[in-house]
This record gives structure tokens, C-alpha cells and sequence, in this order.
């Protein structure tokens, strides 16, 4: 089971809870009523959503980019000391047993893109074509991630742009009947609503999925490089020590530092 | 016949019902007569119009590039998947009667970029040479599809800016001749109804078509790029099964399993 | 004599007409003359322009830069099938009587930098020199563009500021002499003439302007890459026919669809 | 211990002078009590720090990042002639003592990436290698500095957006119920102190934070792309002038002149 | 002596002007005291520049970038026809008496960069290595200008947002305390003065600056680069003629046939 990621549901939560609190208590006569108006969300939200869906290849892909939503609640499982560990263990068969038998050891794998490139070594496969064919495979992860970013990054401008389209109309009949002045005010609130609306939608949904969903990525395009230079050094046939040398240079220092040691701590176990 | 694209023509109509909704329920004395005003038609419209024509080469291109609107209503007719089955089969002739057999086959290939591919391999083309003359055609593919984005991000652009231009106008009048306090609002109101125009043109109709092309292109360069790897691969007389490894690099993860399925199941059929 | 570029110059003139059109008519008792403001004209344009000229190398320059408005009045002579042809017509004199025969052709060129790429070929240059003169050669060109369109896109970003600056010198004096609120709305109006000024300086004129160089900028540079291609083509002694069909990738489908027809006409002729 | 950074810290503290000075004399009748608001705090700093919570990749992650604020406040310790001077010895002792002196030599060098440069030279590992190993370390580390800065930029952008949620909320309910024309003006002071908070939040404390680091992470860079290049002359066994010469590209003409009559001095005493 | 650069000193002094004009006669009772305000230049102008302090690696780089101001007032002494002859000139020294001969030229040469490259030629350093080090100098300093043009840069960005700042603290303190209705206009007026400085700041000095200085080291790297293809052009004992036409191809059409006429008049000359 996907371990929930605490630092995104609090954040999310927390945002909600401080809006909420910054409604009712940021002046003692205010109240939530004041920030719900259904013409309002159908304008915003709707009218934002409608343009992402233009821009949509399908109505599927449509719903598969909007749960995407829930990528950003589970912590992501990637583990670069223990990938190195993995691909210098694979190293050792290879240099001991021969490439060859790589292919039992590609079966306890659970990465796909790990799998493939071992089955691809095991396969006597030229080793340009390796390379080339695990970083087309690189590339196309990353354009399909880069979809569902841009995305939310859509949706993002979206939000703001149809909250002041939503103002703009409700500011366009006020002004056209003033007879009563003492309406002018609340139904400038309610013009102001969308905008209030479109800016939550943008600054506490939107950016925060956008920008993790980003950072994921990239984690994972770095955990994913760091198999493609594993993969070739073992097909080179470079010394297991030669290559947990170069896929250290992946960690922090401070990784680094934990990694090498925990290794010693193995070495002498 | 094209198959039309239900997630963009849904989106483009219910921004629209969506917008009447607001004017109309926004405010219950509202009526739609408040947003139509022709002066800010052609000021908004023509405005932006007129700038995009500046930009233009010439009054035909001009008009091409609006017509490029319909593209965003017809379902991109790209299938990964088949193609590589073409390529695939191409190369088993390419093996089996030698590259010269291909000429025929090539006869039965609609896309017009794969089948002037074929023929250049056919012709015995230097892979250097094909390579260069598919990727020179590639880019400028993309510059030709560049140039049309381009058009729609220049009117989402101009759409706002003439907007404002409009409520300048408006505004300036307006300030100058306010003996009678009672024709504020309403004047206010008709001034502020071009920033409305200004904005529904940019964030209904032009950002969601020019991120709707960029996204079609993309697929269509991605099928386009996977062609080119595939005929250079048969060129090379690379082995059937290693070319469908390389193809479905290009394909998701889900897309590449029911793939394999599927060939799989064609096999043993 | 250049051929006037209808786009433009129609695009310019409907602008400014729709503008007036805006002025008058958005509202009946409007005249022009509350557009007009000396000091406002001064402020805006003057400060927009003193900017970009202390942004100039030097005053000869910057007389240059604003002069090449007349650019994008006149329709580009740019030709690709016809430089296809005559390169075509090139490689068979090269092909027939030796790449010294191409010096008397090169008299009849028209384009500076085709007539240098010729002559490089006739003085026996080496074909790596000849691709790294001309390259250089394109990329100062492209410089010198970027020059251009940067002024524009400068003037292009002052014209609302200084238009700004000017709105909030009005707004400063007209709130501190407060004492007759019967001249806040006409103080008010003159203020905001600036801003309109600003506004129509860069989307009326800077923004069309520089992007119409810009794609102008694009094709030239792709019709002397498309040069360059076919000089290093006739100087490697390709056959005339492998020319062809690598300088056709240059063209859209319809445009080598026309021009495939048109040279079998001639053939046939 | 570190040195103080005099620079940031004289910045930020007369900044805030600066503030509180506009507050209390802007205007005789000020106080800052005027700028004091819980709810406005909370949603301001709070709704900006949840939505940089859900964009990082855990809780632990999203701590060190405000941690990172102490940086800015110590003075880097970058010397260029000191590295330079550190590699012109190292490689006057491979010169005279050969490549497997430099592990003693290692054992005084404090820099942790020279230091694992010149292990894998010592352990004789290939040039081409060693260049891979260094420069995927030096992409890893600009990567792990660019999360920071990033994080920074989030919280910039973040600032301002809170700001104005606040100041929507504020208005929303202020214009909801206007009984009261006198409570109109300190209700919306109330409502823009949330942008105040914002504005401040990005300008005084994020922006400049963020290009700082980014300015840090610039010379850091800077020098360990010197270390590259030299560890590698070293181990190509060029002559100690030269790479003094090579190394000496990185400095600026004044600090070039310095560095040269320094060791011009060196070489006399 | 630098020669005064006409276009940056005309500029600055005309804007000033046109802003004092605006303030005194946009309005017939204004007068230039309305734009004074010592609470609205410290929180603007001070805030402004203590964000870039923060910014800055330290105190005495802070006060150099803010001397770089004065590079803009100097035209600068850049002539690539010079450099080009120059360059043939030492060509044909190499040619005729051997590499070592550019020894005592390089005495004559005030450029430094030109000179350090014809010293490394003489002192036989390898080509490859010739332009590596030459390359690692052009990028150092182009790394220096950017630093500079960043500063100019930050500083037009901080100039609007403390003057937003300085205004958002003048509008909360004149809200909070509205019991004269008629110290309001006066209030609101003082408040937008320090958006009026933060504007003037920005687009009157900062941007103007950076636009400027960043085309200056465009010039510059442009002659730079032009150096170093002579200098290996020299390097590889090429024709002195050859030469000329691959560093003419860094003029525009005008200068290179005013170049090639003087030539030609030197010659018979």
C-alpha cells in the first residue's frame, strides 16, 4: 500500500483551514455564506475546467490527467542508495557468472525500466542501442509527466482568468442598474467571489500539484539516469567498486557519507 | 471523414453556456443585452484582429491561419501503435526480398512523410542523407506548426490589450462629461464590457486552441520521430524484433503492455 | 520597386480607423479632441523614445532602428522554389563542365550570399570553411535582426510604462488640489490619456511591428540555410536529382506538391 | 567559524528600518499598530508556507529548505587564486613525483570534490571517466542548489498570491455589509495589510534570498568547473605553466594581474 | 580619454526633462513640490537598493556594480574593421617570417585578449588548447557582465514593488484614520508618489542601463569571438586572404563593402 505523503495533505488541509479562519474571523461580522454563490463556482470553476478541456486530446485522457490529483497524496517510492546497491549486485553476477546470467537476477527486479535494460544487456544488445533505446524510453516518460504538468499549469492560468471574467460580468450588471445604492456593495462582493474563487483554485490547488508533480519527475528521471550509467558500466564490464564510485556522485554529501559507511558496516558484517 | 473531437467542441459550447448562465443568473436583473454593445465588438474584435494582420506575411496566410481553428474540432487520426506494426512488417520485407521489394509496398502507405522514407531507402539512398532530408522535413513541419500557434498566442495576446485599449476609451469619455452623476454606472458598465470581450477571446477561444495544436503537434512529431528511427533501423537491416523493441520505447507503459498483448495474441492466431 | 505589403499596411490603417471609430462613436457625446493632450503626448512617446535611445549603440543607429518601420511595409521578396531552381540549375552546370564553370553563373545571382557561397566553391575552398563562413555569415545576420526586433520590443514595453508614469503624474497633481470636485472627472480623464497613449504605442505599432520582423527574420534565414544546404551539396558533386529532393523538405506538402508538378511541366516543355 | 555576510545582514535589517520608518512617518497620524493583524499574519505567511509545504517532498525536506535561510547570512568561502595556486602544486608534485604522490598530498586538501578528483587520478582511473564522475557530481550539486532556490521562488510567488486572497476575503465581507459608511476605510486598511504582508514576504525576505543563493551557487560552480579542468591537466601530465595559464581564464583581468605579481613576488622570495 | 556616448546622456537628461515638463504643466497648478516627499525616496529608493545589497556577494561589489552606471556615459571603443586588419596584418607576419615573428607584434597590441592569444600561439601551445583557453576567458567574462546587467536588472525589478510597497503603507495609515474627509486626495497623493519614484526608478535608469550594457557585451564577445577565429585561423597557417573573407563575414553587407573598397584602396595605395 502507497504510504501517504504527510507534507502535502497537511499543507493542503492547512490551506483550507486558514482561508476558512481568515473568512470567519478576519472581521467578527463576517460569515462563510458570504463566499458561496453558486452562479460563482459554475463560472469559475466551470469555465476553467471547460478551457483545460479544450484543450484535452479526449474526454479520458481528460479525467486521467484530473486524478493525477492523488499522485501528489502518496509518497513516492524511490530509493536511490538502494537502486546503486541493486545495479552493483548485478555488477558482481555479471562479473563473476557472466552476463549471461543476469537474466535470473533481471527476474527479482521489480522496476520496469531497471528489468528491461538488464534483459536488454542479458540479449547481447549493441551497447549504443542500449543507450539510445533506454533514453528514447527517458524522453517519452518525460513528455508524458511533462502533459500532465502542463496541465495543471493550464488550469493554473485558467482560474485567475475566469475568476476576473466572473467579476467582470457581475461588475458589468451592477453598473448598469445603480438605481438602489445600498445593493452597490454587496453585489460587488459577490463580483469579487469568482476572483476570490480563481485565485484559491490557481495558488492552493493547481501551482502546489503542478510544482510537486515537477519534483517527482525529476526524481525520478535522476533515479532513472542513474540506471542508465549503471547499466552500461556493467555491460562495459567496469569494476563493481569503479561503479559505486560514479553512481555515488548521484547522493548528497551527506547521503554519500551514510552510504559508504552503512556499506563498510556490510563489508565487515 | 474526420471524427470530431468531442472533448474541444464540448469545452468551446459549454464556456459558453456558462458565460450566458452568468450574465443571465449572476444577478437576478440581469439580461444578456448588457454585454452586447457593437462599438466594443469592433473595437475588441476588430482591434486585435487588425494587429494579428499586421503580423501576417499576407492577406491569404491570414486567412489560413484562421481557418486553422477547424483543426481543433476534428480527432487526430495518429496511431502509434499501427505505425509501428508498419514499420515492423516493412522490415520483414526488407529482410525476406531485400530493400529493393519495399518499392511496392511502399504504394499501399497513406502517410505521405513514411512513404517518401521508404522511397528514399529504396532509391539506396546514404542513411546520413535520409536521416538529414527527414530531419530537415521534421523541422519544418514543426516551424510551419510554430507559425500557426503563433498567430493564436499573438490574438490571445492582442485579445486583452485592445480590451483595455476599449475601456481607456470608454473611461476618458466618460471622465470628461459627468455632469449627470446617474449615466456613470451605466457608462462604466459599457466601457468595462470590452475588457470582457478582450478577455472571453483570449481564455475561451485562442489559449485553448494554440495549447490544443502545440499538444496535436507534439503527437504528431512523436509519431514522426518514431518513423524515422524505424526506417533507419530497417536500413541498417537491424533484426525485426530488436526494431519493435526500440518502436515501443516510444509507447506507455499501459499502451506498451496491451501492445505486446496483442502481438502476442497475433502470433498464435 | 518594392511591392507594398497589403497585410500591413491594411492591418495599420483599419487599427487606427477602428480606434477613431471607438472614440467618437462609443459614445454620443464624445469628440477626438479629448484625446488629444500635449503634454500627455510629450510624457508618453517622448519618455518612451528617450529611453530606447539611451538604450541605442549611438544616435546614427537608433535613427536606423526607427527607421526600419519601413520594413514591414514592403512585401519580402523571398522566393524558395525559385533559389531551389536556380541551385538545381547550379548543380547541373557543376555536374557538366566542372565547379570552375560556376564563376560566369555566379555573375547572374541576385543574392549576395548565394553569389559568395558560389564563388567559395569556384575558389576551391574547403567544403568544412565554406559551411563555417556561411554559418557565421547567418548567424550575424540573425544578430543584426535581433537588434532590430529588440528595439521594438523595448519601445514596445516603454510605451505602457512611460504611459503609466505620465497616468500617475496626472493622478499626484489632481489629488492634491482637490478643492473643485466638479474637475476630478475631467483631470482624471486627461491622466488616463497616457495610459491609452502607452497602450496604442505598443499594440498598435511596437508589438505587430517586431513580430512581423521576427517571422520576416525566420523565412529569410530559412531560405539561406536552404542555400547553404544546396551549395555543400554541389561542392560534394551530389546528383542534381538527391538535390532536389533534399531541398524540397524545405517546402509544405502543397508547395512541393505544386512544385513537383511544375518541374514536370518543364520537363515536358 | 563563519564570517559574517555584512552585505545581507545590513540589507535586511535596513530594510525593515526602512518600513517601519515609512509606517510611523509617512504620515504624522500613523502608528505601526495600524500594521498588526493576527488573522491577516495567519493568512498571509500561513496560506504561503502550506502551499510551499504541499510542493515539498517531505516535512523533514521542507524544514532544511527554511533552514537554508542561514546561508545568505555567511560569507562564502570561495578563494580562486587558492585553488589555482592548490592545482599548481598538486601538479608540480605528479611532475617531479609521479601521479601516485598526489595520495598523500590529497590527505591536506580540505575541498571534498578536489579531494575525490585527485583519489580517482591516484587510483588510475580513466580520463574520460574521471571527467564523467565530476561532472555528474557538479550536475547534482547545482540540481540540490536549484531545489533550494526553487523552493525560495515558490514562496516569492506565494507571498503576493496570499496577499491578495486575504485582501479579496477582507474586501468580500467589508462590501457584504457597509451599515456603516465609518468603518468602510479601517476595514479596508484591515483588508490590505494582507498584501502588505505579501509584498514584503517576497521582496524583503524570498527574492533577494533566492538570487543570492543562486549568485552563491554561481561562484561555487564556477570553481569546482576550475578543479575539473585542472585535475585534468594534471592527470594529462601538462606542464604546470600551462595550466596555470588555463586556470588563470577564470579570473578577471584585475584579479589576473594580482594573482600574477603575487606568484611573480612568490617566485622571488 | 573615453569619448562621451551622445545617445545614453541625451536620453537621460531628455527623460528627466519630460517628467518635469509633465509634473509642471500637465496641470496648470501643479508644481514640481508634490513630487517631493523624503518618508516616499527613503522607502523606495532605500528599500530598493538594500534588496539588491542582499543580493550582492559584498559591500564592496555592491558599490562596483553601482559604478558600472558610468560605463553607459562612455561610447565604446569597438571597431571590427580595426581588429580585422590587425589580425590580416599578423597573418601575414606569420606567413612570411614564421609564428615566432608575432612575438615582437604582440608588443604593439593593446587588446589584451588578442595579445594573450598571439603569445599563446608563439609559445606553440596546441590549437585545441589555444581555443579551450580563449573559449573558458570569453565565457569568465561574459559571466562578469552578467553579473552586472543581473544587478541592473534586480533593481528595476525591486524599484515597482517597494514603490507598491511604499504606497500600499501610505493607503492602510491614511484608511485607518478617515475623520477628514478633505486630507484624503493629499494623503492618497503622497501615498502614489513612491509608485511614481519606483516607476521612474525602474524605466527612467535600471532597464535603460542593462538594455544598454547588455548590448555593449554583445559588441564585445561579438570582436572577441571574431579574434579568436583569426588568431587559430593563424594558428593553422591559413591564406591571409581566406582570412579576410571568413572575418568579413562578420560585418553587416554596408560595412563589409566599405571594408572591401578601402582594401582595395590601401593596395594601390
Amino acid at each position: 500500500m502507497a504510504v501517504l505523503d504527510l507534507a502535502s495533505i497537511l499543507g493542503l488541509i492547512l490551506c483550507a483551514v486558514l482561508v476558512v479562519y481568515g473568512i470567519v474571523f478576519g472581521n467578527p461580522i463576517d460569515y462563510l455564506g458570504n463566499f458561496y454563490d453558486f452562479a460563482s463556482i459554475l463560472i469559475t470553476f466551470g469555465g476553467a475546467l471547460c478551457c483545460v478541456l479544450i484543450m484535452a486530446p479526449d474526454l479520458k485522457t481528460f479525467f486521467k490527467y484530473l486524478k493525477s490529483f492523488t499522485l501528489i497524496l502518496k509518497v513516492q517510492k524511490i530509493n536511490e542508495e538502494e537502486t546503486i546497491r541493486q545495479i552493483i549486485a548485478l555488477s558482481n553476477i555479471a562479473r563473476k557468472e557472466g552476463l549471461l546470467a543476469l537474466e535470473e537476477a533481471a527476474n527479482s527486479i521489480d522496476d520496469d525500466f531497471l528489468k528491461k535494460g538488464v534483459l536488454l544487456i542479458v540479449d547481447g544488445t549493441d551497447p549504443e542501442l542500449v543507450r539510445s533505446i533506454l533514453e528514447t524510453e527517458l524522453n517519452c516518460i518525460e513528455d508524458r509527466h511533462a502533459e500532465i504538468t502542463g496541465f495543471w499549469d493550464s488550469l493554473a492560468a485558467m482560474g485567475p482568468a475566469w475568476g476576473m471574467i466572473g467579476t467582470l460580468i457581475g461588475l458589468i450588471n451592477m453598473l448598469r442598474q445603480m438605481q438602489n445604492p445600498e445593493t452597490i456593495g454587496p453585489q460587488m462582493s459577490v463580483a469579487l467571489v469568482t476572483t476570490f474563487y480563481g485565485s484559491m483554485l490557481a495558488n492552493w490547488i493547481c501551482i502546489p500539484i503542478s510544482t510537486k508533480l515537477k519534483s517527482k519527475n525529476a526524481s525520478e528521471i535522476m533515479v532513472k539516469e542513474l540506471m542508465v550509467e549503471g547499466l552500461l558500466s556493467i555491460q562495459a564490464g567496469e569494476n563493481p567498486r569503479v561503479i559505486e564510485e560514479k553512481l555515488k556522485s548521484f547522493l548528497s554529501p551527506a547521503r554519500k557519507a551514510a552510504f559508504s559507511q552503512e556499506e563498510g558496516g556490510e563489508n565487515i558484517g
